[in-house]
């Protein structure tokens, strides 16, 4: 979280509009990957600089603009002048530590989205800023670093194959959304797991690392509410049909991305209170285990105290101790004590203690 | 939990659009029965394909097709042409995962709601999905399995008794939604009567496995209400009848069961309370016990410690210790063990411990 | 709570507008007074059939129709047919399960309000329903059970006595709705004092019982809740003078009930802050009896145990013990004792635990 | 809280606009004050009756009747007639233990506020009602009982100083306003005191006692809520400049006392969190100190149950032991114990026990 | 907290509009620098009354009068004259405990934002108040001490640098407010790492210190809450573009400037839901070491309270015990007692409580 802060204090005091890139990623090169398409007619061409689009945008059909690692920031500006963008947007799309927006600059939307990706087990789930500037005819993604995730739709479109080839930059988007969206779902399957696998250590049995994996897994949940939650707002304005970039067509599939991520956010609300229903399974379960404990002390107590004073009495030196001269004191003496210790059994029994 | 991200996440990466059952149960055949009224005039008919229905569709009066078994999708998707339905429509009705939600396509509404039913005691509550499509003459019900659910409404119609043969197709969709709100009751009933005996098992003997089936309790509640709220804005948005398949007087109906929503939804609610108190009062108990342990042992141990020494001093072995000579040495000692052991019991008494 | 549910359970499957009541008191038989008043003109009559008051209704003045126990289904049917009901406002009235609610039928409103009833003091407070019918020219009511709730607003009547004679039908549904309400702020007053004693009871003497009794009161609270807040709305919408029915001059009254019920819900949410504070201090004074009894152990124990050690020693039968000749062995060990008992005291007390 | 719900019971079944005093103190007797001015014209006369207000009324300028008690019903009964004033108002009037409200009557404003009072120290905080009446060219303050909160505000209009001689009735009825909620400040700086002694103390000693003083601060502070929060919706409506009795220039001083009542409620969360925060102190604090005893007694134990054993072992009376009959046995048994103390006591100290 | 209340309690009763310092720092002489540019024309200079403006502000360009230090109140009186300012503005610029606000006066907008401070870092942060008035093309802020704050929007002025030469009032004001949200994101990184710090050290060393700070951060926190809140209000109000001073572009910076505040919003709800984290992790972790406490205090009492039970059975001074003189009793005896102790020691392994 404090790294977070500590990214964005670093721009502090710049101008509006100053493009410095705030990720920590900086080992992904800057790679730049245009797929044009118009009904069948598909192009796919690596390119060097935003001002080889010039062509393909005057050109009938739909061009993808998909740029890969965005840290080469005097690779990144030239896009600002091709596409007609606000300072803002470029700013923002290297400042990746952004809540998912929506911005309507009229002629073209800016969308940020966060991808999630399961890391390294032990430190559990990253996210990755996706931004998404959705033109008339042209949508340009930029993803932090290397990722699969936009594949199956680059392939739908290679393969000319399904409605997308057929509709508009806006469906376009949508598509891409929804792939982010699906992602959600197989990364949120997984946390389910790690929570009820953790449940179960709980209940059967409850130890304090099970307590930091509990807290882990809320910090984590934390910081997915704030990659989903506001996609919600997003979806919901996209969808309510407001700019004219969107058809009324492509609204009925973002109403269904909408749905998905209500579903998400309903899932997420979920573990997050099942994760304080086991925070009091487990604080209920150390009550338990110290009574468990208690009980054990006292009957052990309870039963050789009695016992230990009758043969500190009987082991008193006084001359004149009547008992000790006895025949049968000593096994007298031994028989009370059986009979103290089973009374004492017996009652602990009822108690239900033993 | 787990389980719904995983079936979702199979379909992650497809198109829109494409038919894939997500639901678990493949063992129901798909069963299509149609039934056509006008007044006095019913007909019941088993059919194989969707294709039969146009014929009825094309007779004055209301078609009632109902679907059950939705796993066998080529059987499925034939009612997009038949009925000029959405391809996303059919999507949403093989994702059996889907939370209550409404959504008006113009030509006809598409619903789901979720059906409750005890699964064997051991498990709980499932919840399986029904969707309704209402057209202008026509309401398609799927169901995922075999369920008596709607019987009531069909012998209704068949006996031609009640309005609903009089009415149209939106009174038709009211009935079907009415039976599922209701048979809602039936199921809150047992819940009720489960979270009542817990509660008193509680009260009169606090365990650690009623704390588990508290919790399981917990979980329970948390996914029927995933089931239940969202029924209360698909509700509220059909009976402020902004959709002209709605007529205003079967708009009163809709309000009827709207308020039955309300009262499922404020019982949900109130159980939850409940729940939370009853922790409350688990916890406060299992502190208690371990007072009344701590108290026994604290008791014991004051009363029998000063004896054991005082028999310990008696024990010694010094040369001068005119106590053991004296004649009444030992039952004087005798006598002031008593006395200090009755001396606690009182102080002990005083304070209530004992 | 389950009962509820199982009552409702009980109509699952039946087509709307069947009339079947579901409450439990079917003691009481069915009694319809008619009053009828215009200015000073009054009259009063016991009537039989819903039909004589056809001629009541003709005349020109306010019709007041109060039926007293509504398990005769037979009796209450035919007014349906004379006032022109919906068949769902019978259903409702019979179904005595129902949260306060409003129905606005254009041309009469439907009102269902809650009475409180102190019921014999270990089963605390119950409700009833009342639900009100106001037409242009009259005002029906139906309650379950006989009550005095009515009777200051029929003596008003009765003797031509205040503003109430010379108002319209609105005036009259309004004067019982406001003592409905009125009657809330006694079964209040005595719920406070029970809470109060409570919390007296947990601060003085805090027992498991209490516990019980808070959680007893908790589960009151919850249900009280559900017959209050949604008066609030009901009234909101009433003094907003939607409908046609109510006078604007009326509308001032109606915002004093509703200021009133406002006053109730206020008290309601402070007794539930009241209730969890009670549930805290509970849980301390519990934590804090146990520090008390801990210290006890462990003072007892710190003394004694060094005590009964050092006389163990000298119980020991080596030979070679010298202290064992000394003549002055016996009391230095004594004092010794004397010593690290006083010593321990001093240091407990120092520690504040004594 | 129950006081409360008493007081109202009493009216319960009477008819509205009954007036009965339903406050506690009786011993104010009832006294009007009358200051009516104009620019620099000022009038002030003590008045026995209502009507004498009507030749100032009918003078221009801005009058101001000032009453204080108001339990003696038969002398501000005749306001209603003078003032023209609804029923419900006057006995709004002496309800005195409502919420703040404002309800507007076209020719006049009737606005209930609540006043904050130190009482003697043990009893904390009281309130009293204020209700004022703002028309044309008049305001009317209802007091319960004397006090000096509008001294200011008068003696600004007596020695014509200020903006207020030269501005309407909206104006003085700001005046009024602010006063009250100025008041609140000094109010809330002595209860802020009392809770960060009540903190510091909780730190340094936590007792029983003062978890009593938290719990008896909540409820000051859930009664304070009540009588604080309504005014922010008070003041909001009356800023909003609905009423055409309020200028405009006057709404950007009411737009200043609400800022200052959101001030006030801003303060009220605050203090609420700081109390709830105080009580999670405290109670870990309790669980501190268990810990802190039950180490204690744990040393204590485990240190001489073994070193206790040892001298058990050599007190026994086999006659072969042959130990006992060795020279340097007796001191190689007290090395033992001492070494075994002295390991204890490294073991315990390596835990950070002691 | 209570000093806030104190300060304002200090103005009660006084009338609106009297101006009087109400802040703390009485130290820093009050400072007027004017700044005026227009595109590349820039003039600085240090003024003494705010009559020296009046020359400044007939000239086209835009200027920006820079006030540090308040508490001279005949010095910013004169501003009231020169600038048309409603004497509530200049009150509300020296009461210095205000929240976050925006009051559009048509000719000009009053706007309060708070500046947090890291003070040393015993007493955590601090914050101080900045008022705007943002005319038609001036700027007045109010800094109440030195700060260092608005530097780099003075330093692209002088340079004339960007594009805030080239634009109007507007534009000057957001870039102070950017300042001003900017700074907030070193504060929050400060504090990230303090609450990570002791989030840490709770989980290594749970400790009562640990406690107390857990506390300071949380009443920390509930202060910037109220400093940061109610910012999004104000800048949501700005941007919406109510007022014809700003301009259309500047929206979309002001757009800009809300967006980070959301951000920082999102973190401090994260801090708190992490300290509240805390606060389970440190109680449960009081709650195990408890457990561990009583599991040795258990172990050490049950092996040997029977161990010492044996020793003084054999102590008993009973004339008649054979076993005393058996050959082997005293060894016997010995092994019993180590095969009791290995039992028990067996049994605890089991149990896993050693």
């Amino acid at each position: 979280m404090s790294r977070v802060m500590k990214k964005r204090s670093r721009k502090a005091g710049m101008p509006p509009g100053t493009l410095i890139y705030l990720g920590d990623d900086k080992s992904t090169a800057t790679r730049i990957t245009l797929l044009h398409y118009a009904g069948q007619q598909v192009v796919e061409k690596e390119i060097q600089t935003a001002e080889e689009c010039q062509v393909f945008l005057d050109t009938p059909g739909v061009c993808w603009i998909s740029v890969t690692g965005v840290h080469e920031v005097e690779k990144l500006a030239p896009f600002g002048k091709v596409f007609n963008l606000h300072p803002l947007v470029l700013e923002d799309v290297l400042n990746t530590d952004q809540r998912p927006k929506l911005e309507d600059y009229g002629e073209y939307i800016y969308i940020v989205l966060r991808q999630l990706k399961n890391s390294s087990p032990s430190n559990g789930i990253v996210t990755e800023q996706i931004s998404l500037v959705l033109g008339r005819n042209f949508v340009i993604s930029f993803l932090e670093s290397e990722s699969e995730i936009f594949k199956p739709v680059k392939e739908r479109i290679l393969q000319t194959r399904g409605r997308i080839c057929n509709q508009g930059a806006d469906y376009l988007a949508y598509a891409l959304m929804d792939m982010v969206v699906d992602n959600y779902f197989s990364i949120f399957e997984n946390l389910g797991e790690r929570i009820e696998e953790l449940e179960e250590l709980l209940i059967s049995k409850p130890a304090p690392e099970q307590m930091r994996n509990l807290h882990a897994l809320k910090r984590e949940l934390l910081s997915l509410r704030k990659s989903v939650w506001p996609l919600r707002e997003v979806l919901s304005a996209l969808q309510r049909g407001e700019s004219t970039l969107i058809q009324k067509e492509t609204g009925l599939y973002l109403r269904d991305v909408y749905d998905h991520t209500i579903q998400v956010i309903d899932t997420l609300e979920t573990y997050r209170d099942m994760l304080s229903g086991m925070l009091d399974i487990y604080l209920s379960s150390l009550s338990n285990r110290l009574n468990q404990v208690m009980k054990v002390l006292t009957v052990v107590s309870t039963i050789f105290m009695p016992l230990t004073f009758i043969a500190g009495v009987y082991g008193m030196n006084f001359h004149n101790m009547p008992e000790l001269g006895w025949r049968w004191g000593y096994p007298t003496v031994l028989l009370l004590m059986a009979a103290i210790a089973a009374g004492m059994l017996i009652f602990f029994r009822r108690k239900k203690w033993i």
